[in-house]
């Protein structure tokens, strides 16, 4: 029997799975995140215990950054520049490939969460695809014309500049780079940092809520602007505060004022906005799906 | 010998050619942009002089917009809103179509001068590739995964909101539909309203240049962050000033401030961000790539 691995890498921890399809997973198990060497032996050592040598076909990493995912280059799908101690210039896929002894696909963990909703989600099939999530970080995965989003880099959404009106917001941001990109403004981190509290301790009422659906909105209609994307996932920790869908659908709507001639941006918006059909799983289904794609056409990663 | 036909329709004017390829333009004509019926009849008068229907095998119209292109749409080919007077639901593919009895292959004016730059220009070959326009509005077409950018409709680059310092620029913006966005602030309608006379009559030391390079960095960073180009080829008339790709340039390193990992954002981003190679001629020749596309690969339009 065939099975494929999938590894999710977080900052905070890695949840790998077997599986022989997206229906079918077998196994799971979720790992901190400790040192590189640690954490890595821990992973192996699961696919050793969980398949073995000649059952496991793939294994597809989806992973935090960012990431070298030129396959040119020589430092080829390392974690770069990260300032996660210890992390930075870790070549995660070698030590994989070297270990395991099969073909390892890898991406940014937002492109594989994309990819498992443009297989097998609601929004399947929809090209342009962009999957957003805003928790920790903001980020920005999809697929173009049939493939996964990559560029010079990759995208990094969450450092555009948006309008800040310091008179009604005069947090001056949480990024260490730019201070009040919509990261630094609208991040989990930003809004613990704004208003004294996580999160999750922010009553439904809040004020903080309506701020987040606006500087959320303003990032999405660049997003639209730039891409016209035909689907836009919109997931993440932040995003699971009920009723906050609907505030950044109304505050992009709003922000448009009507002159991108779609239905989906205006009346029916709340089918183009729309939640990850897996939740919480799209990451680790992703990671699936990038060993499938690696396991099916080895030659075109 | 097969004849391309190319049709540059822009507001003001539509440029026509025909052309064996980009290296051999036969002949051009321009004419004025009056009613739809008159300018669309002086367009097949042009074909039929310069080509014979047996010659003549494809046209490309690379197109103001904002145009229908859904292929399953019943208005496909169409220019839609436009407020152009008499132009609006204008269905020009059809009369081309009808006339001339020969494959007519549209798409955006951007998307066609990027096309131009993809196939034949400095830019040739990188992908994603963007082209972005600042003239009379700020348009934004590409080549991403091999194919041109299309999605919901298309880009449209120019209404991203960026940040807006009233303190430093009182000027409240120009776009009919959100006042201060990207092109409400930059495009050349916005320099004549804010400085009370036009781009071309201000000197090379005027204080406008600085603010406008400023903003157009403002929407190449979002560009950047949301799509990830490997190269940006930056026109449009404004754009011809002296001075201002270097202006431009300089403010997209500083509002980077490092953070993507690419020494052509950084040191080399002088070959990152580049003048068109074929200028104001980008436009026709992409539409003469329409042509050719369609030419050999009716099916897939």
């Amino acid at each position: 029997m065939r099975l494929l691995g999938g590894i999710e890498a977080g900052g905070t921890k890695f949840v790998c799975a077997t599986a022989t399809g997206p229906q079918d997973i077998r196994d799971t198990t979720t790992l901190r995140t400790t040192t590189p060497s640690e954490t890595i032996a821990n992973v192996i050592s699961f696919f050793r215990t969980h398949g073995s040598p000649s059952s496991l076909a793939a294994v597809g990493l989806a992973s935090f950054g960012p990431l070298d995912l030129d396959s040119k280059s020589p430092t080829f799908g390392s974690i770069t520049a990260t300032p996660k101690p210890g992390w930075a210039n870790t070549s995660i896929v070698t030590m994989l490939v070297d270990a395991l002894q099969v073909p390892v696909a890898v991406d940014t963990d937002v492109n594989a969460a994309a990819l498992a909703e443009y297989r097998w989600g609601e929004a399947k099939g929809m090209d342009p695809l962009v999957y957003i999530t805003v928790g920790t970080g903001i980020g920005l995965g999809g697929v173009f014309n049939g493939r996964l989003m990559h560029g010079l880099v990759h995208p990094e959404a969450g450092h555009i500049r948006i309008p800040h009106d310091v008179r009604t917001d005069p947090f001056s941001g949480s990024c260490p780079f730019h201070g009040d990109c919509l990261e630094g403004l609208a991040s989990g981190p930003a809004m613990t940092q704004r208003w004294g509290q996580p999160p999750d301790k922010l009553g439904p009422d809040h004020e903080a809520w309506q701020l987040e659906a606006f500087y959320v909105a303003l990032g999405i209609v660049a997003v639209i602007c730039c891409v016209s994307p035909r689907k836009i996932v919109l997931g993440g920790g932040i995003m699971g505060h009920e009723g906050l869908h609907e505030m950044v659908r109304a505050s992009v709507r709003r922000i448009l004022g009507g002159y991108i001639q779609s239905p989906f941006t205006q009346a029916r918006i709340d089918e183009y906005i729309i939640p990850p059909s897996f939740g919480k799983r799209s990451g680790i289904l992703g990671a699936v799906a990038l060993a499938e794609d690696i396991s099916e056409h080895p030659a075109t990663q």
